[in-house]
């Protein structure tokens, strides 16, 4: 297991990190909050952060990540039109939108401390957190269930009407305000055990 | 930490359930030489598990699983013809087509032995595995990120033309495919270290 100077080298290395996104504005303000109450725990620290987005992939094929384009990315709700436009500079693949909900990555001092928060976690919501490793470091990862990925095109083309791409900016937008809903609740409850 | 008379009942337990769930056709035959595996070592025993699926769900709002309706379910590659049969019991409620990558949960006797097949799962592609719990029981999850999780219509109406409904069938069954192909790497491995 890590020891507690390994694990205080890994906080103030990723204390460093959070503060020059922050400066770049590369961290949501949304998440902000409890990033920060995370990172005042003697026990915890963030690695990275997002706190729910809403993107344009344009990906050659299933899972390949790697060749994938971003077309459009927003950290807040958004109009069926912004998905429109961020299309027109679509080349060769299939489109796809996708919604996230938040994702963070918790570093813990102990296995047991990690355990309190994935259960914390879970009981606001974050149904799919858990702990990714026991390595040298301890890592968690809170994650949520709601999402959409979407196929809504091809080589620049949409195949969705006006209507359907309507409905697909309304999901969208509901699954930001979830994410939005449960960041608050993880907030208040961090707040009562940390 | 959980003692090793509470892992052997809970193993006891587990087998009985399988062995019921096989008897009546429950468990999907792509899997079982992997949960045969796990379960024959004397480290882990598996709790419940999905070979991968593909789902038409009527739901009246996102994340509302509670009252959602299976329209259709397949755990196999489909025809786009399939999900319209599907459609036809339709009656309110937005409609989604899912595609599901294999889901196995495992209970482990330890924290260590969990990570251990924690990291075998990611390196096989199950990217999305972590340990789920550490309390009496220490849990598992193995799961992956091919997915699609598509609104396709409204109150049994669909938004999709044919060709849409093609192309999110074709995509559909790479994720079965791909599921497939994943879980036969996953079983490789196990035999490399179980």
């Amino acid at each position: 297991m890590n020891s507690k100077k390994e694990f205080e080298d890994g906080k103030k290395n990723a204390l460093q990190s959070l503060e020059k996104a922050c400066h770049i504005k590369k961290v949501d303000d949304k998440i902000l909050p409890i990033l920060h109450l995370i990172n005042t725990s003697c026990n915890y620290y963030t690695s990275s952060s997002c706190a729910g987005r809403i993107v344009v992939l344009e990906i050659p094929n299933i899972g390949n990540k790697k060749e994938a384009v971003f077309l459009g990315k927003w950290h807040r709700t958004i109009e069926s039109k912004e998905i429109k436009v961020s299309v027109e500079k679509a080349n060769r693949g299939l489109l796809w939108l996708l919604a996230q909900s938040p994702i963070i990555h918790i570093v813990s001092d102990t296995s047991g401390n990690a355990d309190v928060i994935v259960k914390a976690a879970i009981s606001c919501g974050f149904k799919n957190s858990g702990i990714r490793s026991l390595g040298k470091r301890v890592v968690v990862e809170i994650s949520s269930t709601e999402r959409l990925d979407a196929p809504i095109g091809r080589d620049g083309d949409l195949f969705c009407n006006e209507e359907y791409l309507r409905l697909l900016a309304d999901i969208c937008n509901e699954v930001i305000g979830k994410s939005k809903e449960k960041l608050h609740q993880f907030e208040r409850k961090l707040h009562d055990f940390l």
